[in-house]
């Protein structure tokens, strides 16, 4: 008999995942961005144009992702998230509106996020797990996410590894994310409103990725990478994603997995135990600012 | 009987463009400038000293390319637009002042559009096709590009491969554009006004261009390289874009082509069917920043 | 009999130095933060993950280091210290709060920094030095480490081998530290508060850092390399600060150090003689800003 | 007979020229910082530290250069310039106070322009050229060197060859400078005042300025180098400093000139024909902002 843990034997996990996040980010920067004609068609071009072929190379590859896809997204292009579930892939919470939650209160962030379930569940889509707008999660959002019965959040960064987390009793699955393992940070490039300023070389991107799947392999963590069809579906970016995949698949220990099925082998680790959320209460005399 | 297509056949086509700035983008940003010596000594270096090598190396390697000219440029150089269209290269309408439309009410943008056709028509210029500035269409930028009868527009981002949209019940031809394709957010750098902060290696921007353009065989794309002579007309960097073109040369399947006659290929074109431009309406109590 | 001298010999020195900020440089920024869950997490890996494999690595390679650690972080996490003491390395004096001495009036300064004292006399741990909180030095933070008799300084920037400053008749041994020599401008992103903006590939910061190594055998300097467990502790950024180690061990002329015995074998150096800190006092006629 | 040419029959030459600023530049972005002693040894560590070892270097490798300085630092540090001059390099004008020519009356600009031309004059410096603080020179700039019969000026970017300049009826000869021969753009790191936010590896600064050097030698131009001793005299950046010095000399068409002998034999060259200062004057009907 094996005893279930959340690598599966494996050296190191992969969950792709790609945020849909289509024009949602410019217009919670500013409405008037609707009007900025080569914007909306820089973020039109994700799911346009990028995740036609991103479905394509996973297929190719024969490999499973995440699609995390805010409720408007879905809303806006309605076929969308039904294409990637009938895939093979999951589909996933990434709220309605994609605003911060640190910029919301807790009723517009406990309304946004009911209304993506909405959209979801009125387009039979099963969702399993939640990735908060620009990775500002609040206690709400994981309040949210345990009262919903999500099985996993994906939002926060405080291991390597899948952990635990203690939400008020509920137990909910933690896959953290980092910049490190974002496109963002190596490809977006927008003036206005600025949401990045150095475009990478794809092959910077790829030695910096292979070289961290490497580590990972070493020290066994989950890789879980963040993609967004409108940065990674260009051309030259997709054929270095095309390569870190290869190259994965070579190392013959590593396992690539949807989040629901990563969250649900960690719930069956024994060795995970819960942990408390961040919970820091500064004082106002040491931190007046 | 060959269908006509877009690419005629080729793996990629190649629209070299080369965006004769000058002094407008500064000028733009604050008429102060005029009064900082080296600023605009920086600037002049594109028309003055950039330019003319430009055309020699067009020459030597015997391809044709795009110059888009804004229409003070052009009154202020008054043989620039002749010479560039003398040696066979094709000139296009780059606004009037460079200022960028979503900055300006409507009427203001008309009225800069129109002088900038005046001014070409004085010249004796033919204009096919237009750029918005700084990369900021609105819906009026397409209003005026279709009301005028130019063939084509290339500031929208929506795809990589030329479509055509139908404005307003004429079609015009986009020849997209990406931020990951232009010059200037690799090698511009200017503290006051702040243009850019990051100088790069012309070894990077040649890894990441011929990256690009070996993915765009693979997808059949356009690469539509974006280029500014007081930035790419500095040595290393022409001798870089030397090297690109040859590499391109070299591969066999790619054709270089000046924006109007792709334009024309791809209007022929029976596989591309009109697409509508963006056209979001955000919902205020969604959005209400 | 052999003349004491600061590197004993050596071509370079290494001191190995951490500093443990966790949460507090993010709090000092803004006591709103320590709602922003991601953010938090953020920080906590540094503690919590990082230091744990950091410690792993040094005890590999049998090399010792210094922790510098504010005494916030020493109170809310109690066995930090004395476990990092208990293993052979240092822990030094890094603030209270990590708020910037120049943000700071001279009575407050001087209550974060007795703070943090009393931290480490109640936890038992020796202190020996103090580097300030962002690098910001101010007169009042020397005047403290004299005044308090700890041995070294670790703040400024005025060389790149140790030095004696003379503080108000109290000879105080600095250990210079510089930007380039610190992984915070190579791997710190973090959006808001914004803290960087660039993340370098691990292959791009050895590089850096193998260059000033062997630049500095040249010279006969003191690497005082600068790291944040939050950054450095991922995996792919630990094994190319494995590889940097065993390279400089590799090199056979270099000597790694605690900060506290290199301070000793720096005040034993004859060769050093005291200066004085810096006293720029500009003339307002001259830079009235 | 051989007739004068500014380059004397090399296919490029090269003018190492280091800008002394010491602290002067963080003075003028605020009186303030004089009390932060981290940033004030940051920037004294260019004299102390940087020059030293750049004059050895220069006497290793037997080749000349010139050094910018500023009045203010000539005066704090009486011994700098005659040291430099000593060993046969040139010191140059540099303003007094580093403060931005743009940021001055015309007045204030004169007086701190002839302060520090008294400063040269009591320390026996004989001045021939002249470089605007932060390369941001105005009409006033170019006026008050000519009026001084200053034989240069270093601040322009309109060619990347010498050219002279007609100042009201004199002649200047202009040595043009570019944002990328600067080593401020690619090691410049601090956080308050913020001059910079990315520091490069000196392998890619290298790879940079060898591929201009290579570039220059094709189009015959002028690489007029500016390096900052509080920079570039660290120990890895001076290693390469060293190593495209020496790839120049391996070259065996390329000479390194002092400016001011590059001005005189600029001066010799009846190629060069004068050309008018800048002067842009915008309609503001156009550019209203």
């Amino acid at each position: 008999m094996t005893i279930p843990t959340w690598h599966g034997g494996a050296q190191a996990v992969v969950t792709l995942t790609f945020d849909v996040d289509a024009e949602t980010p410019i217009l919670a920067a500013g409405r008037r961005y609707a009007d900025h004609l080569t914007t909306m068609s820089h973020q039109a071009y994700g799911p346009d144009v990028g995740v036609p072929r991103i479905l394509e190379l996973l297929a190719d590859l024969d490999v499973p992702a995440t699609f995390f896809v805010p409720g408007w997204v879905a809303e806006q292009r309605p076929g969308l998230a039904a294409t990637i579930q009938d895939r093979g892939h999951e589909v996933a919470h990434h709220s309605y509106s994609h605003r911060a939650p640190t910029t919301l209160t807790a009723e517009d962030e406990r309304a946004d996020f009911e209304r993506a379930l909405e959209v979801f569940v009125a387009q039979g889509i099963e969702i399993h797990g939640h990735r908060a707008a620009l990775w500002e999660a609040t206690r709400t959002t994981l309040d949210l996410v345990a009262e919903h019965g999500l099985a996993y959040d994906s939002s926060l960064m405080g291991d390597d590894r899948p952990y635990l987390l203690d939400v008020g009793g509920r137990s909910v699955v933690e896959l953290p994310v980092h910049w490190s393992l974002d496109d963002w940070e190596q490809y977006a490039y927008l003036p206005s409103p600025q949401i990045g300023t150095v475009i990478e070389s794809p092959r910077k991107v790829l030695e910096l990725w292979r070289a961290e799947l490497d580590a990972m392999r070493h020290y066994r963590c989950l890789l879980n990478l963040c993609l967004h069809p409108f940065l990674s579906g260009r051309p030259s970016r997709l054929l270095a994603l095309r390569d870190l995949i290869e190259y994965a698949q070579s190392c013959g220990d590593i396992t690539f997995a949807r989040c629901r099925d990563l969250a649900a082998a960690a719930r069956s680790d024994r060795a995970l135990s819960p942990r408390t959320p961040p919970a820091v209460v500064p004082d106002p005399s040491v931190y007046p600012g």
